[in-house]
């Protein structure tokens, strides 16, 4: 985006920067009210002779004709594809719906995808971005907290694999991450709640006073306060940029974005995709890898109760699913994090401070035994 | 590979290094007789776990067992799986097969990929390498003439689309391209052709004197002379390296090892993948881009009757299947270098240099009228 527009748009949201290779790269995400119809969000992206929007069914009856409006100032033609919504269309013949309709648009490698929704349409679209002729442009249109927050930044897409949650992907960095809070005003509650989840991921990771300030303003934020909600998502997208600016493809540091997503992905795969939504199992996971980091003594005990409340009154699940020991510890050894065969767990080791951790499966399955019912 | 492994393998075979982004990144193209059987050939690649093999049913046959026992001795694991063989099965179905053993085997992050075969493994091997949880090594292992000259070097990787030849994959560099000149001996004739078009291919577009060459020795080619394929492979690779080395990424000068390819493309994709071999196509579409390269007056006449004779002699096919002009031009107008549905050609300009240019729809379908049949 050119400085002129940068600094208009400046006027009107909060911009936080994302810094690759040493400034070689990178790309802004605009948070605020009323971006979705305002003009200057969409300007300065790579010109095209067409875009197309990437939805669902559930988001595209809401905010999709205000898109395809702003868009179609820009470009020639604008095409949007729907795919079914919810992690379990996750996979490969959801991503075939939009290379389908690429070609028979005889779209080329200029056209600009938009991913308008959650973390399930921002990573399939972001994936089909990097796989179309070997990569065009696109763009992220978060619309559920957990997007704005977490999965919309950084440029990691995948699908799901039966066998294992995201196990098919690709880095590939979005041109611009437009979070547009008046979207939030429309997610159902349990939505709500599932993004908190990964709010809450990034105060023990990275961020103790966060981890406070999110403990004192919860009730605002459940009751969607916008300034609060804005808060939020700027203080999560600056951490989320910083360690991905130093850790672009998870060579270490960018693991801790991970916390509690090792047990998360169990639960998930385990009970079959879309069951739980991808938060409800971040935050019980979150509960789980707690107990681990105490029960490895890398945090003092009072560390698990403090977190398992905040997820709780964040109306997430805190007590996972019986799977059994075996099945969560087989699911765990297919986690990317797993090296021949030893699962590695993102832990706690101070507040606002995490690293990756093996520990013995008679511990990981104690945890198991306590938070699972 | 380290300086001392490189040394003893410059001694038994001839080496060409692909540099990237001036120096960062890099990998060796290995080229001999006997590498397959060469300790040396697999020595000092990432350390993993485990390794999977992937090849076809026709080349498992002869050198899947070899490939295993040399590969035993760096991994504790070596798995293979096995694609059908052809063009037609290049697609999201023999794709899922690799991820399924992956996932199957609780392959990790580490694990080492080696493509054991012709284009078409060695595409969909880097291209699933590129994906499986967002990228691990893998290694490529020519036995066609046309993927030791051609395919496996420079990281393009894709699978094809029913509306479009190559259209979904990734720029992703093996760790290194192992090609033993022996596996040439049990290429069918056919094969052998078809890999002679990517040779004959580099000589008008970047080098004059080795057009010359192939024209004198093609002869000795044709009938498998080891050290006349020893000097064609080693030319090519060195001029892809070359081409690579300065725009890994296709945003220009790459784009010229696809002359011929536009015009082929459409034949593959026309006919149905693999009725015709990939080079077939592209040998007959030299044929018709070295036309059109004269008609817009960038190349004296003599260029098409020189090209055609030399590509006949090869065993090509100079005469394309009767498609009809406008389906020609509906499938070029997808592919890849098309912008805004103009359709762009890799031309010759002079003998040894080529560039992108547009042509009127009416000069395209002239030469299609001249070369179909």
């Amino acid at each position: 985006m050119t400085a002129d527009t940068r600094q208009k748009t400046l006027n009107q949201a909060q911009l936080v920067p994302i810094v690759l290779d040493e400034g070689q790269r990178g790309y802004d995400i605009l948070i605020g009210s009323g971006l979705l119809d305002e003009p200057s969000s969409w300007q300065g992206l790579s010109k095209a002779a067409s875009a197309l929007i990437v939805s669902n069914e559930t988001v595209a009856p809401l905010y999709l004709q205000r898109l395809r409006a702003q868009l179609s100032k820009y470009y020639a033609r604008v095409d949007a594809v729907l795919l079914p919504d919810g992690e379990q269309f996750k996979d490969w013949a959801s991503l075939n719906l939009i290379f389908d309709r690429l070609l028979e648009t005889a779209s080329d490698r200029k056209t600009v995808l938009f991913a308008l929704g959650g973390g399930v349409i921002g990573d399939m679209t972001g994936f089909a971005a990097s796989v179309y002729m070997r990569g065009v442009p696109f763009v992220q249109v978060p619309t559920t907290l957990l997007a704005q927050v977490d999965s919309s930044v950084g440029g990691k897409t995948a699908i799901n694999h039966p066998l294992g949650k995201n196990m098919l992907g690709a880095f590939y960095q979005p041109a611009r991450v437009i979070a547009d809070l008046d979207t939030l005003d429309t997610l159902s509650q349990r939505e709500l709640s599932a993004g908190l989840a990964e709010v809450i991921k990034y105060g023990p990771i990275a961020d103790a006073a966060f981890l406070d300030w999110i403990e004192v303003n919860l009730d605002a934020l459940l009751a969607r306060d916008k300034s609060a909600l804005a808060y939020a998502v700027k203080r999560c997208c600056e951490i989320k940029a910083w360690v991905v600016g130093q850790d672009e493809r998870e060579q270490g540091l960018r693991a801790i974005l991970n916390f509690g997503h090792t047990f998360g992905h169990a639960i998930e795969t385990g009970l079959g995709y879309g069951e739980w939504l991808h938060g409800e199992a971040v935050g019980c996971g979150m509960v789980m890898a707690s107990d681990l980091s105490v029960r490895l003594g890398l945090m003092p005990a009072e560390f698990l109760p403090r977190m398992r409340a905040l997820i709780e009154r964040a109306g997430l699940p805190v007590v996972g699913p019986p799977l059994g020991a075996q099945r969560y510890l087989d699911l765990m050894r297919v986690d990317k994090k797993a090296e021949g065969g030893e699962i590695r767990f993102v832990l706690v080791e101070g507040l606002g401070k995490a690293g990756m951790h093996a520990a013995p499966d008679e511990l990981v399955e104690m945890v198991l035994a306590t938070h699972c019912a």
